[in-house]
C-alpha cells in the first residue's frame, strides 16, 4: 500500500517566466528512457515480483523504499514542468477578460511540443522531450537479482548524465533546481545500488562512480543538498517498514570520495519537503474552467462543510 | 510525496495451481487501456496538473487521495499475476535440482504471453492481456475540471465492466479475489466523481450507477467487502491530508440503491490490509538466481545486522 | 457502405500564406486523442460491433450516422492541414523553374512536423501536433451501450476543449474556419449522446453542457452556423437509413439554453457542402512530379474520353 | 463528404459456431500492414492531400472512389470478425439467466487475443492478428502521383497474398466468404492502379498480375462473383461524381487473361449489397447490458415516435 | 562499410518437425529488449557516434567488432525461427498439389504468432516472442563511454538470462543449438566489456560473471563451442582492422573461473561458419510463389549466365 | 556472416556549422518509412526468409548483396547526423574549460529533437525527423518473390523521393554529400529490382525510372559520382559471394537513358570507402567523459600493447 502527503520533497523556486520549451526539456527527465517514470517503473515492478522476499530483505526493502521515492521525483519533476509551461505564480483572481476570439494562444503553435498545451493546458505527461510515450520496454524486471541490480545501477548512473544535460540547458531556476535535487539523490540510489551489488558479488562497483566523472559539488544547485547530508542519506519512506535497509546503507560506510565526506545513515521516514505550488487556472485556457467563479464558490462551501 | 506500506490492501487466498493465462487475463486489469495503470496514470497526472488546488480543495483532495489508492490496486493485480504465474505458495528450500538441459519450461512456449517468462520469470508488467504496452496515449489530464472528472467517471464505468469479464473467465480464487475487490472500489471511485461532478453542475450522474448494470452483491467475491462497508469508504490514504474530501463523500449522502444501505464515510488514513506472498524463488528459472545459497546467508547477516 | 461526394461539408476559406506549423497544430485535431480519427474510429467499430442493433434502433441508428459525418471531419480538418502546409491557392501553371539544388526547402527543416514535408510534401496524415500516430489504444468499443454513449459524450466534451484551445492559437482563416464549424458540430454530437443517455437512464447529463463553460456565440466564426441553425440539426449522411434517430434528437426537445433557440430536427441526407480546393503541384517538391506537363496531358485526354 | 448505407457489400452466411482464433486470424485483413484499414488510409489520405486535382481527374478520381470501397470492405471484415467472435445467429430473446460467478467465460482466458473479448466483447478494432495497433507508418502519401500509385498497386497485390493465407486458415464459411469477396474486389483494384500507371508510364504493368500467381479461379468462394462479372467493374461508389474513372477503367480495356474474359466497365454508384447480421446481446457479457429489456422497451418506443 | 560472407556462424541442426511456437520463442532472442536487434542496434549507433574514436582506439575497435558479430548473431536466430516455422529441411520438387481451397493452413489460425505466418510466411522479423516490435527505445548511445560501456556489460548479463529460459523451453535441436552457441559468444561479450571497464575504471566487474550464476558447462549444447575455446576467443570480424583489441582482449588474461581454462586471445577475421539451411518452398503458400517452375528455370539460365 | 570495414563508402566534407536540425532532418533518411533502417531491415530479414535459395540464386544474391551495401549506407546517414550535431571536425586537446553550471547548452532546449541531445549528445538513433522510431510495420517480407521484389522496387522510388526533398532542404555540404551519394545509389538499387522483375515476369517496369521524373544529372553532388559511373556498377559487398546477380544486373543492359550511358557492371568486393571523421569531445556535454584525460592515456597505451 502507498500513502501520500500534500507535499513535494523539496521547496522549488518559481519560475520566473513562462517557458514552454524549458517545460518540454524537463520531460526528457520524467518520460525519457533515462527519466522518472523509468526509475519509478523498474523499481514498482521489480518490488512487486521480487522473489524470496523474507529470505533478502535488506534487497527487497531497497528496491521498494527507493520505489516510493522515486513517487515523489515523479511528482516533483512533474510539478517542474507544469510551472515552467505555465510561468510566475499567479492569483486565481486576476483573470485575463474572457475574449478568446483574438488567437491568445498563437505562440503555443510554435514551441516544440504543442500537444502539451492543446491537450494538458501545459501539464506533465509520461512522454520524452519530443513527445514519445514511455512505455513497458523502459521496464526491466527480471526476477533474477544480480540482474535487476545490475540493471538499476546504470539506469542511475545513465540517469544521472541526462540530469546533467537538461540542467546544463536551463537558466530558469525552477528546473535547475528540480535537477540539482535529482542529481544528489540519483547519486545516493546509484550509491545503494553499488553497495548492494558489492555485498552480494563481492565486486566493488561503487568505485566507478561518479559517473559520468563529475562531482556533484561542480554543481551549484547540489551545495545545499550536499551541505545537508542528503548525499548520505536514504530514507524508508514508510511509517514502519524497510528499516533493514540499514544492512545496505549504512554499517559504517561512508560517503563517495569526492563528496561531503561522513557516514552513510538511513533515515526512517520521509524529508521535510515543501509546498505545492498553486498552478493559477487560466479560463481562457479553459483551466480550470472558462467561468470559474460558481466553482470556487461551491468548493469553498463544501471545504467548510467537510472541517 | 508518497510513502509505502508493506502490505496488499487486502489478504489475497494462494493460487491452487500455476496458470499463466490467468495471470496474462488479468493483466488487462493492470496494463489495458480501462487498466490500474490507466486509473493510477490519470489521477496522478491529473492530480499534480490540478489548477487552483487551494481553491477547489475538496475536487483537488479526491482526485489526490484516489491516486494513492490506485497505487495500491496497481501493486494488488500485480501480486496477483506474480502469483498466478508462480502456483501456488512454496517453499523456498525445495528446489529443482538443478538440471536446467532438459528443457524444463517447454510448457512455456505455448502459453499466450510467453515474454513474460522469458524476459519477466512471469512477473507482472505495465502490458495488457495481449502483451501491448500501456502507454501516455491513455492519460487524460485536460487542467479542465469538468473534463476531467467527466474522463474519470466514465474510467471507473468502464473499468468495472472489464473487472466484470476478466472475473467472468478466472476460475482461481487468487484472481477472483482480486476482481471482486477492485469492483467494490472501482464503484467507490465511480460514485465519488459521480457525487464531485453532481456537486459543480447539478446533474444527478450517479444515478447512471452501476454500470454495466448488475449490483455487485451478484459478485459472491464482493460480499465480504459489501458486508463490511467497503462500498460507502473512502480513504484518505494519507498521515494527514486529503480530510476535505469529506466535502464530496458523505455530508448525509447514502450508499447507492443496490447496494447494503448506509451513509458514505470519509476514513483518514488506509485499511488494514493484508500480507504480501512470498513469491518462491525457482533456481532453474534463475529467480533469484540460479544458486541462491549464498545470497541468502549474506541477506541473512545483513538483516540481522540491521535490527 | 459508404457513399463519397466530392465536396467539403463546407466552404473553406483560403489561406493567406503558407505556416506549416499551423497546419501541424491542426493535426491536434487530426490524429490527438480527442481528435476526428478518435471520433470516427470509436464509432465507426462501435457501429460495427452494435448489438442487438434492431431492438436499438434509434441508438445504432445515432452511433452509425454519427459516423458518416465524422468521416467527413476527418476530411475538412485534412484538407485544412494541407492547405496551410501550401498557401494561397495557386496556378498550376506557373511553376518554379525546377532548380532543385539550390535548397529552396531550408525552411523546412527547422518546422516543428519536419517528416510531413519529407514525407508527405505537406499533406495530412493520422498523426498528432507532436507528431505521434493514431492508434488503436484510442478506439473504445465496449459492446455495453451505456459505457460506449458514456464514452462517446466524454470524447465530444473533451473534443471541443481542443477544438478551442486549437482555434486560440490560430490567426489564419482557413484554420480557424475549420475549428468554428466543428465546434458546432461538436455540440451537436455531445448534445445528441447526452440525450441519447437520457433516454436510457434518465439523467438529464445534457445539462453538463457547454463544456468547458463558454457558449458558442462567444466564438465569431461560429455564428454562420448558428444563425443558420446548424446547431439544431443532426444530418442522417445517408440515402435512406438512419431517419430513426429522430427517436433520440427532435420529438420537441430544444437547442441548449446558450444557444439561439429552436427546436431540434433531423435532416435527411447531408448539407450542402463547399468545394473542395485545389492544392497546387509544386514540381520542385515532386507534386504531382518534377515534370507533370505529360501527366496533365494525359490525364485530360482521358477525362474527355470518359465523358 | 461520406454518406452511409446500412447494408454490407455483399450478403455474408452466418458463422457455424463460435471461433474466437478465427476472428483474430480475420483482424490480420483489418489492422495488419497489407489490411484493409492501410488500403482505407492510404487512399483516404492521398484523396485529401492529392495535387493538381481538375487537371488528373481521371487518376484522382480513382483513389478517391476506391477509397468509398475499402471503407466498405473495412466494415465487412469488422462484421465478419465479430460474427465469429459470437458465433451462430442467435435471437435475444434466449438470455443465458444471469449467473455471472460460475466462470462462464472461462474459454477466452486461453484464446489468442483475449483482449478482444476482455474490452470489446467480441467486437472488432484495428489492431492486426497478434493485437498489435494499425497506425501511421502505415500510411504512404507522397504526394508524388507515380509514387502513391506505384505503392498502391503494391499495396493491393501484398494484400491479396495475405487473403490467400488467411483465406487458406479457415474453415468456417463466414470468414471464407469475406476473403473470397475481398479477393475479387482487390484484384480489380490492383488491375485498376496498373492501368492508371500505364496510362501515365507505359510500363504495362497489369501484365504482373495476378501476384501471387494463382487465378481467382481456384477459389471456390470467388467462383459467384467472377461469374457476375464484379471483377470487370468498378463502382464510383458516389451518387454523383468520379464517373470519369472511366478514363482509367475501361474503353474497351478487358479482363485479366486468367479471368472470365469481358470489357472493363464502371458502374455508377454501388452494389445491391446484403444485410447486416444482427450480434446477438450478451446479458453475461453485458451486451448490450446484463439485464437490457428496459433498454428495449424504452429504444423500441422511440423507434416508433420516430415514424 | 559492411561486407557479407554466404554462411552463418556455425553449423545448425535441421529441426526435426514445424514447431511454429518454437519459432516465436526464438523471437524473444530477436527482437525483445534483451534479443540480438538489440546488442546489434546499441553497438551499430555507439559505434557510429562513437567521440575520439583515435584516442579511444581500443576501445572503439570493441564496439565496432563485436556489432559485425551481432549482425550474424541476428542473421542466426532470425535463420532459427524461419527453420523451425518451416519445419525439416525438405525437397523444392515435392510440391504439395497446389489445391488452396481445402484450408491447408487451418493450424496457424491457433498459434500464438499467427500474424508471422499470415504476413511473413513463417519467416523472422524484429518482433520479440508476444509480436511487439523491436524499437529505438531499446537503443542506448549516450555518448559517454562508461555509461556505454556499463549499459553494454548489463546488456550482456541480462540477454545470457533470457537465452537460458529460451533455452529451457526448446526441445527442438536447431533452437538448442542457436542458444547454445549464443550463450558461449554473449559470455565472451560480457567478459570483454568487464575488461574494458575494468581497464578504465579499475573496477575488476568480471567477478560478477557468470550472470545468471550458471556455468556454460551446465548446458550440454556449449561443450563443444567451450572445448573449441570459442569462449576465449575475440573474432575482429573484419578483412584488416580492429585488431588493437587485443588492447582489451588478451595480454595475458585468462578465461572466467568456471569455464575451460587457457588465455584470451584475439582472433583476426571470422570464424569458419557453416552453411545456410536452404528454406523449402510452399507453393500452397506462395513462397515463392504458387507455380514457381517458371522462375527456377530463369533463375538457373541468369545463374549459368552469370559464371 | 558480416565483416565490417573501419571506412565510410565515401569521403564526406566536414560541416562547416553545427546545425542540431539539418542533424534532424537527416534523420528522416535514417529512421523514416522509407529510410535506410527500414531499407536495410526490409533487405536483411527478406534475404534470411528467402525461400529457395539455390533454385534462385542471382535473385537471392541481388537481395543478400544490397543488404550488405545498406548497412554502410545506415551507416553514412548515421555519420552524417552526428557530424551535423557536432559542427565542424575539430580537436580532442581543446576543451571548454569544464564549467558546466552556466547553461552552456541553453540553445539545446529549443531544437526539434531535444532528445537527440539529452540521451544521445548528439549521436545518431533510428528514429525519423520527428523522432518517431523505427519499427517492424515498415518491414515487409512475404516469402513471395514477386511481391518482395516489387515493394523493393516501390521502397526504393519512394526512397529517391525523400531524399531529394531532404537534399532540397540542406544547404551544409556534409548533409548534401551524404543525399548526392544515396541519390546514385539508391537509383541502382530501383534498378536492380527493376531488371529483376523483368526477368521474371517480363514487364519493363524499369522505363518508370527515374521516379520521381528527375534526371541524377540535376543533382550537382551527383555528378562525381556519375562521372566514375557508380550508377553503372553494383558492388557484391563480399569476399567471395553473390558474383552470380550478374545474371540480373549486366549481360549488356545499359544505363537507365537520363544517365552517362555505358554497360551495367557487377564488382566483386566494395568501393574504396573514405575515411571515418573523428567526432570530437566534449567534456561539458561528458562525451567520452566529463575529464577523459586519464581514459586518453590508458587507452593509448592498451593500443600501443596491441601492436
Amino acid at each position: 500500500m502507498f500513502l501520500r502527503v500534500d507535499k513535494l520533497q523539496i521547496e522549488l523556486p518559481a519560475p520566473k517566466r513562462q517557458d514552454p520549451n524549458a517545460g518540454a526539456a524537463l520531460q526528457e527527465l520524467l518520460g525519457g528512457k533515462y527519466g522518472e517514470m523509468s526509475t519509478l517503473g523498474n523499481y514498482l515492478f521489480q518490488s512487486f515480483n521480487f522473489r524470496s522476499k523474507s529470505k533478502l530483505r535488506p534487497f527487497y526493502g531497497l528496491v521498494a523504499a527507493i520505489t516510493a521515492e522515486e513517487l515523489g521525483h515523479v511528482e516533483l519533476v512533474s510539478n517542474g514542468v507544469a510551472m515552467l509551461n505555465n510561468g510566475p505564480d499567479g492569483d486565481d483572481d486576476e483573470t485575463d477578460g474572457g475574449d478568446v476570439s483574438g488567437a491568445p494562444y498563437e505562440a503555443m503553435k510554435d514551441i516544440r511540443l504543442a500537444a502539451a498545451f492543446y491537450s494538458n493546458a501545459g501539464g506533465a505527461t509520461p512522454v520524452n522531450s519530443n513527445g514519445a510515450s514511455w512505455n513497458a520496454d523502459m521496464v526491466t524486471t527480471t526476477g533474477n537479482v544480480i540482474v535487476d541490480l545490475l540493471h538499476n545501477f546504470h539506469l542511475e548512473c545513465g540517469a544521472r548524465l541526462h540530469k546533467l544535460r537538461v540542467y546544463e540547458s536551463l537558466t530558469d531556476p525552477t528546473g535547475r533546481e528540480v535537477c540539482g535535487y535529482l542529481l544528489v539523490r540519483g547519486s545516493v540510489h546509484a550509491h545503494a545500488y553499488a553497495l548492494a551489488l558489492k555485498k552480494i558479488t563481492g565486486v566493488e562497483i561503487e568505485k566507478m562512480l561518479p559517473t559520468p566523472n563529475i562531482p556533484l559539488g561542480n554543481i551549484p544547485e547540489c551545495q545545499k543538498y550536499l551541505n545537508a547530508g542528503s548525499h548520505r542519506r536514504l530514507y524508508t519512506f514508510s511509517p514502519d517498514d524497510y528499516a533493514e535497509i540499514a544492512g545496505v546503507w549504512g554499517g559504517g560506510e561512508t560517503a563517495l570520495p569526492g563528496d561531503p565526506p561522513g557516514e552513510l545513515e538511513v533515515v526512517e521516514g520521509m524529508p521535510e519537503g515543501g509546498k505545492i505550488h498553486q498552478l493559477t487556472g487560466v479560463p481562457s485556457a479553459f483551466t480550470p474552467d472558462y467561468a470559474p467563479e460558481e466553482m470556487f464558490e461551491i468548493a469553498e462551501k463544501l471545504y467548510q462543510k467537510s472541517r
